[in-house]
C-alpha cells in the first residue's frame, strides 16, 4: 500500500478510539471553529478554485462539471452555514437504543457508537469536502477523504483550513484528504479492510458501480435514482400535475426527482394534454397509448432503465396499481416512489408491496432526502437494504454495541 | 453465470416479493410443517446421513468435523424443537420502528422489511440447513444454500423434506439448496450482487475471510472470536475464577469463548495458583511474569492473534487497565469482552473505550448468543460495525423501509 495513505489510514483508526468517548462540546466546538475558518479564509478558497477552474476550463470539461467545480462567496457562505447547522443537532452517540432484563439478572444496553472510520470517493465538488467532514465530525467518526482530481487545489485549501480549526479540538488524523490522484490509489482505498469500517461513493452510477463491483470493505451503496410517479384511477388529477412537475421539474439533476410517469387507463386521456403543457421543456418518452394522445417519441426497455437526471421522462400507460407495481418492481431502483391516489386501500397495496426505501402517498418523492426527514443533514440516500435505507443522517452513520451489566453470570 | 443457479436466484427473487407481504400465520404454518416433517422422516434423514458419514469416513475427515456431519435421532428431535421454537417469537416483518411527524404534514412512518434473499455459505454442518431455512422463514426472507459437500446426501433429503412441508403454504422460490460441489459456483454466489441482498458465510475464519475478501455482494461477517477476560485490581477474585472456567472450559470450540486473560500486575499473584489448578487440562501460554508463577509455555505476538478454539488460552499480566484496553484493541475481532471488577469507573472505562460488539462487566463472555440475549435464535454473531453487531436474531435479519403519507405535499 502506498506508504502515505497508510500513515493516513493508520491515523484515523488510532484517533477513532478518542472519538469513541469525545465530549459533543468538542465536536461542537470543532464544528463552530470549521464554520468560522471557512469564512475567514474565504479569498484563499477563492483563489484556490480559480486554478482548478482555470485548469478545467482548459480541459475543457462539461458546463455542468464546471459548475459543481466553482465555489464563490454565497457557496462558501452557504457551506459555513451548513456546517454550523449540525451544531444544534442532537448528538446520535451514546443514545441508548435499547435495554433488555434478561431472568438471571444481566442487563443488556444497546447504544449507539461512531461506526469507526468513513474511506469517501466523490467526483470534483469541493462542497463534499467540508460536507462530509463536517458529518463525520458529529457523529464521532473518522473520514478519510478523496476527492476528484480536478478540485484537488480547491479540497487541499479546505482540508489545510478545517484541520488548522480543529487542532487541539478533536484528535490528530480524524480528518484526512488523499492528494495522490494516481488510479491504484482508490483501489488501495477500496481494500484497506484493516483499517476502513465502510467506504461509501458519493456521485454518478459509474462510480458507484466500480466501488460495488470492487470493493472488499464493506459499501453503502447511494444515490442511484430511477424514482416513479403512479397516478392511479382515484388520483385527484390536479394534485398528480403539480406534485408530477414537482417530482421532475424542480431540479431534475437530483437523485429523488422521477424518470417516469405510469398512468392508470381509466385517466390518461385526461392527464395527459395538460401535463404536456406543463412539461413543455421536457422531452417525453411514451409508450403506444401516450403516443396517441400526445407529442412524444417511442419509449424502449432502455428508457425505463435510464437514470436521465435531465428534463426527460417516461410515460407509461397501465391497466391497474398491479401492473404499475409490476413496472416499478423491474426497473427501480428501490430509490423512491410514489401512488397519487385518494383509495386508501389502494395507495397501502402500493406501499406494502414495494420494496423500495421511501414509498410515498400522495407527495412528491423530491421529499427523500435528511434535511426534509428532520434528520437534518445527510451523507447521501442509500439505496441498499444492509445497514439503513434512504436518507443516511447522523444516526445511521453509527453503529451500536451492547453493554452488558453483571454480578457474577455464568453460563449453565 | 450456471443456470440452475441462476434459475434459483430468479426463483428466490420472485418469491421475496411475497414474502415481504406474507401473514405471520403463513409462516408459522410452514415452521410447524417442517418441524413435522423432520420427525416425520427421520429415518430417511439418518440414511442420507448415513451415506456422507461413510464417504466422510473413507476420506478421513478429522473426528470433529465428523461429529459436526453427524446427525442422529436426538440431533434431529433438537433441529425439530428448535424450529418449533421461533413459532412463539414475534414477526419482525411490518414492526414500526420510528415515527416522524413533519411540520409540512408528511408523515413518516418506518417500518421493518424483510432483507430480501440471503445467500449463505456454510461447512459441513446439515444442522445449519434448517437452522438457516427456518429463520429466513420467520424473518420473511428467502435463501440460497450453500454447504460443505461432505454433507450434500445429507443437506438434499433435509432440503426435500423442508420443501414438501411447506409447498402450498409459502411462495416457491423461497428456498433452495445449491447441489452443485464446483468450486466456481461459490464464486458466482458471491458475485451475484443482481440476485441477493446479503451473503452470510458461516465457519471457519478462512471461508469468512474468502467470502469478505471476494464478494461484491455486501457481506455480513460473522464468527471470528478473538475474546478478552480482564480482571482487574479490584476483582472479586472467586467470580472472575468462576468467569474464566466458563468463558474458557464450558464450551471451549464456540467463537464466545475467551483466548486470553489479562489480569492486573496486583492480583495475578493470588489468582494464577487456583486458575492454573482449574485449567488443569488447559495448555498456557504465558507472559514473563505469568511463566514465573505457573507452569507455562511463553506467549508470543502470534498466541495473541489466534483463535484456538481449543483447550488452549494466553495469559497476560498487565499493569492497568488501560494497558488491558491497549491489548485488546491490538487483538481482538471485536466480537465479545468482559472486565471483572468491583470498581464501577473502571467498568465504564473499560467498557466506554473499547469498541467490541458486546462487552461484559462481572459476567461470562459465553453470553454473546441470540438465545441468551433473549432473541429467541440467531444466524450468527456479527464482528462487523455495518448493519448489525453482535447476535443476528429475527429483527437483525431484516431491512426498513419508509412509508410516506402526505396530502399533496410538493417540495419548495
Amino acid at each position: 500500500m502506498n506508504a502515505q495513505l497508510e500513515n493516513q489510514l493508520r491515523a484515523a483508526k488510532m484517533a477513532a478510539r478518542e472519538m469513541m468517548t469525545l465530549d459533543t462540546t468538542d465536536k461542537n466546538n470543532a464544528l463552530q471553529a470549521i464554520s468560522e475558518g471557512l469564512l475567514a479564509h474565504k479569498q484563499d478558497i477563492l483563489d484556490a478554485n480559480a486554478i482548478d477552474l482555470k485548469k478545467a476550463k482548459e480541459n475543457g470539461i462539461t458546463d455542468a462539471m464546471y459548475d459543481r467545480l466553482t465555489l464563490d462567496e454565497k457557496r462558501i457562505e452557504a457551506l459555513s452555514a451548513s456546517v454550523k447547522s449540525l451544531i444544534d443537532l442532537p448528538d446520535p452517540v451514546g443514545e441508548v437504543i435499547r435495554e433488555i432484563d434478561r431472568p438471571n439478572g444481566l442487563k443488556i444496553v444497546q447504544v449507539r457508537v461512531p461506526m469507526g472510520v468513513y474511506g469517501i470517493i466523490y467526483e470534483a465538488r469541493p462542497n463534499v469536502t467540508v460536507d462530509i467532514a463536517a458529518l463525520c465530525l458529529k457523529s464521532g467518526n473518522c473520514c478519510v477523504l478523496k476527492g476528484g482530481k480536478e478540485a484537488i487545489t480547491t479540497n487541499k485549501a479546505l482540508m489545510h483550513i478545517m484541520l488548522e480549526a480543529i487542532a487541539g479540538i478533536v484528535p490528530e488524523g480524524v480528518l484526512s484528504l488523499i492528494e495522490n490522484n494516481d488510479h491504484e490509489i482508490v483501489d488501495e482505498l477500496i481494500h484497506a479492510n484493516d483499517y476502513l469500517d465502510v467506504v461509501v461513493p458519493r456521485g454518478g452510477a459509474g462510480l458507484i458501480q466500480f466501488v460495488v463491483k470492487n470493493a472488499t470493505v464493506p459499501v453503502i451503496e447511494t444515490g442511484a435514482g430511477i424514482c416513479h410517479l403512479y397516478v392511479d384511477k382515484d388520483a385527484d388529477l390536479s394534485m398528480a400535475l403539480e406534485i408530477a412537475k414537482n417530482a421532475k421539474l424542480q431540479r431534475p439533476s437530483v437523485c429523488n426527482a422521477i424518470e417516469t410517469i405510469l398512468i392508470h387507463k381509466n385517466v390518461y386521456e385526461d392527464f395527459l394534454p395538460p401535463l404536456r403543457a406543463a412539461f413543455s421543456k421536457v422531452k417525453i418518452y411514451g409508450d403506444e397509448r401516450t403516443c396517441e394522445v400526445i407529442k412524444a417519441e417511442e419509449a424502449t426497455e432502455r428508457n425505463y432503465a435510464t437514470e436521465y437526471d435531465d428534463y426527460i421522462v417516461n410515460i407509461k400507460i397501465v391497466d391497474d396499481v398491479n401492473e404499475a407495481i409490476d413496472h416499478i418492481y423491474k426497473y427501480s431502483t428501490k430509490h423512491s416512489e410514489s401512488i397519487i391516489t385518494n383509495n386508501q386501500a389502494t395507495a397501502d397495496l402500493f406501499m406494502n408491496a414495494l420494496d423500495s426505501a421511501c414509498i410515498y402517498h400522495n407527495a412528491s418523492t423530491r421529499f427523500s432526502d435528511g434535511g426534509e426527514f428532520g434528520f437534518g443533514a445527510e451523507l447521501g440516500i442509500s439505496t441498499q437494504k444492509l445497514h439503513a435505507r434512504g436518507p443516511l443522517g447522523l444516526r445511521e452513520m453509527c453503529s451500536f454495541k451492547y453493554k452488558i451489566e453483571g454480578n457474577g453470570q455464568i453460563r449453565e
